[in-house]
């Protein structure tokens, strides 16, 4: 064993302080829950009292965008039918101090990803996870054209353990008429590592982490995929495009190819190490007119969802991390074959 | 109906927005869930196996705090068996920028706050709250005098569904070599609203809750609860010292006794308004050298775990709110009687 004593290390991007406490768990085998949340009620391709589901399309909201073979959709995206925020009204600013308030315009649709209702992300073909990823930058551009819209999160949650309430799978993209105040402080901490060091924190991340070479789960000529050296919870994983480019909406189809592929790789390793845990994947990008900046560099983040935040999470921000990142990713490893 | 537009207010505490989104839920009472998870396993007075009951000191660690009258004792604090942190060794730091790394030393006690398995925070008593807290704050004092500790946190998690793993009500507290990155960012706010306003940002929202009169649950000589203008989550709380002081170790006698009474209060609400819920409570408090400061004020905030975060609140930091935080407050201070 290379390190029994807890460690603190500092991550970065997010600013944060983690505990990496290996001994307070055992193997990455541990990890592994029993049943896994993420295909719980997910037996049959077709749920007649699915909205998402081939057949069921007259019971869903506007669609938006779809990818399709003449008749047969493989994609679709609709508006939500329970929105975060309006679509239609103007940004309204009101109030100030302890009540400055904005009208809560914006987007939030749900992309579709599969006519199946149990074909989940996981499970897919390499083509399904470029078509997925190609509706993903078709709905980020979309939103982004909205000029009410500040910032654009895309994500989606794998599972009931992850926040996902309905089985068939789908992604979300939400556009706000904000940016988050999370994102602000990302930004500062980016810039403030461009000022003192005069290279973007994330290109960083990568010179680092291919330097160290005890962490990368993958690798192909445009991504990046290891599992952070202060990985803010067991088997946390960045994606990182090589290209420094601080949007999304850039990311060519050459690129999208190796996106999709490397997310195949990741999802063989969790599914089969992990029976098929639940998880969250994000997007973080900034909006269009900042994919130039020098200082920043979008990336995807997945985060498996093997126990729950807790009191002390939320009164400090940092979190505990009961596996040590270098075990975690040679065990991932080792269930590429 | 006041409002049923989603809206964003901006938290001025946190400097994070808040999607205010009440059209997404129903009514306050569709909150409640079907069974409490807070007094799952809860039934006996003595559980053979748990090391907190009375009758089982001998297998827990190292005792560091009791009240007792007499042989019988009321409150205990001992040794966390499974620490976040270890108590031996020094501040040791290593490696720099990507690879910047501490020592993971500190000090993490268990407070076993009833000798009585089944009875939970929110059943105790005013007298037994008291006894809490009075533990909080000796324990509180005794980390800060460990020169390694630069933040302490103190902290409950009741009910699975808020972290918690043992069924014998108990609270944490943890002693961290570092000022966690969320408190820095917290303090770097707080210091921006004092430089701007000349007003201390929780005293500032002290003064405006009272102003506007919609969101106070309870309010006493010494402390005010109210859920805030830009509540992150519904039913989220918060109580102030009216008193402007940053350090919670210096909380008097007659304090504890009104912060008891809030606190009684406060369950008496949650008890009966949402069915016992699975909450954290956390004190979020500078350390001594800090407690004169005149930008910053710690504060008690239990956060009632209704739903659980996914993929936006990960992408993003911002919560989503499903309720109207003053027809929330109304709710619950219809439960008072």
């Amino acid at each position: 064993m290379e390190l029994l004593m807890p460690q603190l290390r500092y991550n970065i991007v997010t600013g944060d302080w983690v505990i990496i406490a290996p001994e307070r768990s055992k193997r990455p085998i541990d990890f592994i829950k029993e049943e896994s949340e993420g295909s719980e009620n997910n037996t049959a391709t077709y749920d007649p009292y699915c909205p998402f589901c081939k057949g069921n399309e007259g019971i869903t909201e506007e669609e938006t965008f779809r990818i399709d073979d003449g008749d047969a959709w493989h994609l679709r995206a609709v508006r939500n039918k329970y929105p975060a925020l309006a679509s239609s009204g103007a940004v309204a600013r009101s109030g100030h101090l302890y009540h400055k308030t904005i009208s809560g315009v914006g987007q939030h649709d749900v992309i579709i990803e599969t006519p199946a209702h149990n074909l989940t992300m996981p499970e897919q073909s390499q083509l399904n996870l470029e078509r997925i990823l190609v509706a993903y930058r078709a709905r980020m551009r979309h939103f982004y054209e909205d000029k009410r819209i500040e910032y654009v999160i895309l994500f989606k949650n794998h599972g009931s353990g992850a926040g996902s309430s309905l089985a068939h799978p789908h992604s979300q993209i939400v556009g706000t008429p904000v940016m988050p105040g999370q994102v602000r402080m990302r930004i500062e901490e980016a810039l403030r590592h461009y000022g003192d060091n005069g290279i973007c924190i994330f290109c960083h991340c990568i010179d680092q982490e291919k330097e160290d070479g005890k962490r990368i789960l993958h690798e192909n000529d445009n991504f990046i995929a290891f599992i952070p050296y202060a990985a803010l919870s067991p088997f946390h994983i960045w994606v990182f495009p090589k290209l420094h480019n601080g949007y999304f909406g850039d990311i060519t189809d050459n690129e999208i190819s190796d996106l999709a592929e490397i997310l195949g790789v990741i999802f063989t390793m969790t599914t089969k190490g992990l029976k098929n845990p639940d998880f969250n994947l994000v997007i973080r990008s900034l909006s269009p007119p900042e994919g130039d900046v020098k200082f920043f560099h979008w990336y995807l983040s997945i985060v498996v969802r093997l126990s729950n935040t807790a009191g002390f999470e939320l009164g400090t921000g940092m979190y505990i991390n009961s596996s040590l990142p270098e075990e975690s990713a040679a065990y991932l490893c080792s269930m590429k074959q």
